[in-house]
């Protein structure tokens, strides 16, 4: 299977006029990484830029579809497993339309990863690197604490495991890197590899915000950036489920 | 709310401009119906309509949906609304991108449509009215048998109750009518409301087949269409759910 990360504006060999040809299926963008490691923060600082661009965007979040389409998925292995490949369902559907998916979930297991790489079109893998005492020092939810109390069980890092990521497309730093500074490496990562402009402007404003050095890191904007995190249009409007993704 | 049947394309009010403009969202047109009534052959017939128009369409199917987004979900009353919540949440999303969105789902309780009158944007109910005892006569999955024999529980029309729509938006009679002449009524019924056009050429072929009167009734093009029923991408790439909806 052709890499992944090429396909950004995906490409097809066009074997009559001999050279690529613009797909019009969006990619999908899979931040996996531990719970409070700056998965949604990233991707919704990217969902801004890309909307931003006139694309059409969708960022799908992990909590958001435990509750959509996951409700009754516990988080034994086979669970979390089914979790992944509806997510992925739904990401291929919204893909093949042209819209580019932005998908936030934990995502533990090689296995799932592996499932993903060959079942979601267009499918690159961001590693949103970041160590179990970060994540558990900022606990933007209170989650670690509970799981530490064992109030909650099956807690990825606590009580169940997070196979770290071997063949990422794109590895980020959330701990000595800024939200900005992050964004700029995944635009530049995939344009570099892609020989295609992502196209001026706004990687020019990305740019500039790294440059400036805005230094949001993780726990603050995560507060900062409650409001905009329903993304998804939520059908059911209902409320999250407790805990959410883990 | 206003009336779904005026947003085909859908259309918002336009305050400043004292007119009304064109919405970039789709369209949701539901098909609810009995197993057998002809609800997945003429949203394929529909599909493949505005497909050539050029128009980004999705069909949904009840069936396919089971198995990728609803495995573990039975057939009592909360289990089948879950499952309808479910479709409802991904054409939600799928809509807000601009594509049409066509749903083949049984959809028995009249509780569960006035859900999607309230949930879904742009929705169009559809209903497709045939007799349960010619369902039965068609039996093309063999399905009203094994429901006889008490083979499946809970089926739509024997054991489980298919509750008649009151307020569906367009009614479409698969017995005395063929496939040609129910997608020409929807088309129109929709235009005629809407006072917009659903554009020249291929409303002029429904109309030619139509007039040509291929009689492709329910049974026989049931089992000619076969082979376009994956219509939607099914990323985890399984088998059906023995039964599928019911």
């Amino acid at each position: 299977m052709q890499r992944s990360l090429f396909q950004w504006p995906r490409r097809t060999w066009d074997q009559q006029g001999g050279k690529y040809m613009e797909s019009s299926c969006g990619s999908v963008l899979w931040f996996t990484g531990l719970s409070g490691s700056g998965k949604t923060t990233t991707a919704q600082h990217l969902y801004k830029l890309l909307k931003a661009e006139g694309r059409s965007v969708e960022l799908l979040d992990g909590d958001e579809l435990r509750t959509a389409i996951c409700r009754g998925l516990g988080f034994s292995r086979e669970d979390r497993l089914e979790n992944i490949r509806r997510i992925a369902y739904v990401a291929n559907l919204l893909s093949k339309h042209g819209v580019t998916v932005l998908v936030s979930a934990i995502t533990p297991y090689r296995e799932m990863r592996e499932y993903l790489r060959k079942h979601v079109a267009g499918y690159v893998e961001i590693y949103v690197k970041c160590p179990l005492s970060v994540c558990e020092a900022r606990d933007v939810k209170g989650l670690y604490a509970k799981a530490r109390r064992q109030e909650i069980r099956m807690f990825t890092g606590i009580s169940d495991s997070y196979e770290e990521p071997e063949q990422a497309d794109i590895v980020i730093d959330t701990v000595h890197q800024t939200v900005q500074d992050n964004v700029l490496h995944i635009t530049e990562k995939i344009n570099d590899i892609n020989h295609l402009a992502f196209s001026g402007g706004k990687l020019g404003l990305a740019r500039e915000q790294a440059a400036v050095g805005k230094a949001d890191k993780i726990g603050k904007t995560d507060k900062a950036d409650k409001g905009t995190r329903g993304a998804t249009g939520s059908a059911a409007g209902v409320g999250r489920l407790p805990g959410g993704d883990r």
